[in-house]
């Protein structure tokens, strides 16, 4: 069994979007198993597992997630991740990755291919309402699938956005209001809001929005009046429902899993047509074990690794080791 | 993050089975959380996601555990398991754990203490059905909780019965048909059988019976006939009608779970009475995650560990490592 303390730092950008597309198509071919993710409230947060086969990439596994929302006050990120892989023939454990950084770029990565998948757009304004980990790897990936003519950022706290501003100085960026981040061509909401945040009329004509912020029962960044006019697709039914973007709305009645188009997975397979150019699409992703995985894959036996010694005596009869 | 490549060595037995039988206590008065454990199917065999949290510890945490039947040949045990420890308040990954050796002897400290718990046995026969590692630490566990006047060992493998008897040939143990060893005071099912090996009417007024083996749906070991007639205890009613023992005469309508008679917790705690002498008992045993944790809690700060980095520059803003 082996460790990789930053398996990030091993993976281009470019290659995740393909193996994370690569999942998704997978998923959407019914080529993959998925248990949909279990949560456990914990103080002042909670923890996710979310176990996964891809017999594709000849991996399976489990990533295991926690979401503490006062977790920067003590010097910690909100969300940290460990992923550990088996190897399906033997079920042996073969390898443990902090996957916390991992987590943050396959969740842009997934959002870069709805873009994508749903979109016609080569270029175009691209609003990001959040200024968190997500806002960062999201911005970084959208940016491999779309020409940003203009990042238009909002924050709840001006601070974060301004030094979100300062950290792609590279690029054209401003910090706005939320009105005018909202209108951009592609959005990114990556914020932990339990209340609708973006209105319906701040939303453009065949604007692509990719909701991520929303991933857990109770959470919704925006108008369900905006659901209704969409074209939306989700990264998986069951997760959706249960806690994505759609979860709020279905849950009080004024949205129905039969409105959903589908899948991303179903799309990118050509099973549900790509919505026609013009259209208002939202990619409603709660992130799946498949793209925890094939992040993961993509990572493993590169980069510093730390060797950690499992069941060497595997063939000693009877039971070593314990004190009677 | 540290790492525990053998944390069984430094764990009493005795100790094991009053931290087990604590965590009975709180599955039993509601003060843990336990989701039930999910199932995913790899190519001959499977692998098990068992979250839970237990706040009288202070710990949550998940075990993954695969079941492959061939791994023998290919010089590997059946079973292998790493159990991963979180800081509740912040949901941090704080230990690693090769939990394969603790998984079976936390199988064994389950079956010694509904031993104790359900019957008033002080000494008797004990009938063990199997050889694997589940019969090496049911044997240590239960010599615990009862005086073995004798041990009775019966495998479908009459060489690997004669090595079980040589390595206990401390004990008064001797290998014997199917028959003599169910008809035990006290036996121990631990063979992955999908049909009932035990007949009815080998089993001796007063017995009690730790059903181990059964923890798959399809999987069985004990003539539905002997259910109808004892009082039959789960360790968790969700897990064993799915998975336990009872799974299977459920699934034909031929033991319904209205006649269990509750969960070994619920006898813990008082809530259930405790059968009375004579009564036979039968204790199905799917296996806990709430036993994961607590055997990983006492071992963690003990014996070898190896320290992992983890999450060093939590305070960095952006995302580092990824190459654009």
């Amino acid at each position: 069994m082996q460790y990789y303390p930053a398996p990030e730092e091993v993976i281009e950008m470019s290659d995740l979007i393909s193996a994370v597309e690569s999942a998704f198509v997978d998923h959407g071919a019914g080529r993959s198993v998925m248990p949909p993710k279990v949560y456990v409230n914990l103080p002042g947060g909670d923890f996710r597992t979310m176990p996964s086969y891809i017999p594709s990439l000849q991996t399976a596994g489990v990533k295991i997630v926690n979401v503490h929302p006062e977790n920067r006050k003590a010097g910690l990120p909100t969300v940290m991740a460990v992923t550990i892989l088996l190897d399906p023939p033997t079920g042996k454990p073969v390898a443990v990755l902090n996957a916390t950084t991992l987590t943050d770029l396959r969740t842009g990565a997934s959002a870069a291919v709805a873009t994508r998948a749903l979109t016609h757009k080569k270029s175009g304004t691209i609003g990001i309402i959040g200024s968190g980990r997500q806002a960062d790897s999201g911005l970084l990936a959208l940016s491999h699938v779309v020409e940003p003519e203009e990042v238009l950022v909002w924050s709840r706290s001006p601070t974060h956005a301004d030094e979100f501003v300062q950290r792609y100085s590279h690029l054209p960026i401003q910090s706005t209001d939320i009105e005018s981040a909202a209108g951009a061509d592609i959005l990114l909401t990556v914020t932990p809001s339990k209340t609708p945040l973006i209105k319906d009329e701040w939303i453009s004509d065949g604007a692509h929005i990719n909701a991520v912020g929303a991933d857990a029962p109770g959470k919704q960044e925006l108008d369900p009046a905006i659901l209704r006019r969409a074209d939306v697709f989700v990264d998986d039914m069951d997760q959706a429902t249960h806690s994505g973007e759609v979860n709020v709305p279905i849950r009080e009645g004024i949205y129905t899993p039969s409105q959903i188009r589908g899948t991303l997975g179903g799309v990118l397979t050509g099973a549900i047509p790509k919505p026609t150019p013009g259209t208002i699409t939202v990619f409603d992703s709660t992130g799946l074990s498949i793209t925890d995985l094939a992040a993961a894959h993509l990572a493993i036996g590169k980069g510093t690794i730390i060797d950690l010694p499992f069941m060497q005596n595997a063939n000693t009869p009877g039971i070593s080791g314990v004190r009677e």
